[in-house]
């Protein structure tokens, strides 16, 4: 196996990422948008709760979008542009993450002063992103009461690479006996003092927490 | 970014890995062994079903053993040999699925004609692991009634490059709300014919089916 030449390689093209990033990052600041990355499993909701979030920061007068990375399919773009949000999506192919040349290209005509708000969904893989800055301020990592208490133990790169954890489907917590409490201080071992965020888009605990936590991080981002 | 390089460099990789896993492939059926992979995203209950159905196999006087991959942790491999059943665990840092080589490595000092199946528990991603081919007879995907129903549509190369599909959690799929109609039409949209097992651990639902679908495989290989 020539692994140790396509880890050369590998490491050649995250160098590239880097300065991309590094470019996008200056970019959004001088713009003063905050943007906020989402990775998780498939399936751990996080269209949903992009979904949820687009609609009610747009009626509360904020100016959001979104980019969404899937291998194939335009289907979250569709569900998420029910928001009225402005809604782009990146089809990576077999790529199984977002890099930065592709959240830059998928911004090439957009006039980012216009907004206040950024979302970046990345493709669903609790591995690969992790090694991708794509310039966001935020990396939210999802994961939801069905994946196990387990996973910041087994995925732990992921979790040291993004800043707050949102443990989602809060609604079915019980129906499929998760335990909080481990799940805590399994992220907390992992990444000790990381911000846990507990909420269902569903039932609409945590909601508002979220909501005051995205808010208190836009404000500060006006402020730079 | 030196993309091209890359996609030349993993090329040659996948070359040298579709060699090494002809030859594990030879191996195993020279031993008369069945080897059966998993994939799936993190948490779709890989490792329940594993626990359970070497459990029973070995109860059943069958000769089962099981690899499994993760990137940290042995927890698998200790929930694994509850069944006391052989198992082993291959620990895969920062890499994102398991290729012929690694397969190859934690097998060196087993003796595959003592088995009549050894399952390989791939890393939880519903990505990278489908270019990988490991030597196995058959592919599962296990695809949980918490992802949603449109996974197959958004992950179709996992889907395409396995035998059958297991979903997975069916005694939660009502809470999930969870439509089993539609994602069976996903399915059978992105892979025509593909044989479908719904079931549930926890419930036992399907289960039995299931048993059934590979004791029928085990028979075959023991015919070939």
């Amino acid at each position: 196996m020539s692994t140790p030449r396509l880890v050369e390689v590998r490491q050649n093209v995250l160098k590239q990422n880097d300065i991309l990033a590094r470019g996008l990052r200056q970019r959004f600041a001088d713009a003063g948008v905050l943007v906020v990355s989402m990775v998780s499993t498939p399936g751990a909701g996080k269209t949903a709760l992009l979904e949820y979030t687009l609609t009610r920061m747009r009626s509360d007068g904020l100016r959001v979008a979104a980019l969404g990375g899937d291998l194939a399919t335009e289907n979250d773009a569709r569900r998420l542009a029910r928001s009225e949000a402005r809604v782009k999506q990146i089809t990576t192919g077999t790529v199984c993450h977002l890099d930065a040349e592709m959240v830059g290209r998928a911004l090439h005509d957009w006039t980012l002063n216009d907004l206040d708000l950024l979302f970046i969904e990345n493709v669903g893989n609790l591995v690969c992103p992790s090694s991708y800055d794509l310039g966001e301020r935020l990396r939210f990592v999802l994961m939801s009461v069905t994946e196990g208490e387990d996973k910041p133990l087994k995925y732990p790169t992921i979790f040291n690479t993004a800043d707050v954890a949102l443990m989602t489907k809060l609604d079915i917590a019980e129906a499929c006996e998760f335990d909080r409490e481990a799940a805590k201080r399994n992220i907390q071992a992992v990444r000790p003092g990381m911000p846990i965020l507990e909420l269902s888009v569903k039932s609409g605990q945590g909601i508002e927490d979220y909501l005051k936590f995205l808010a208190s991080h836009l404000r500060q981002e006006v402020a730079v």
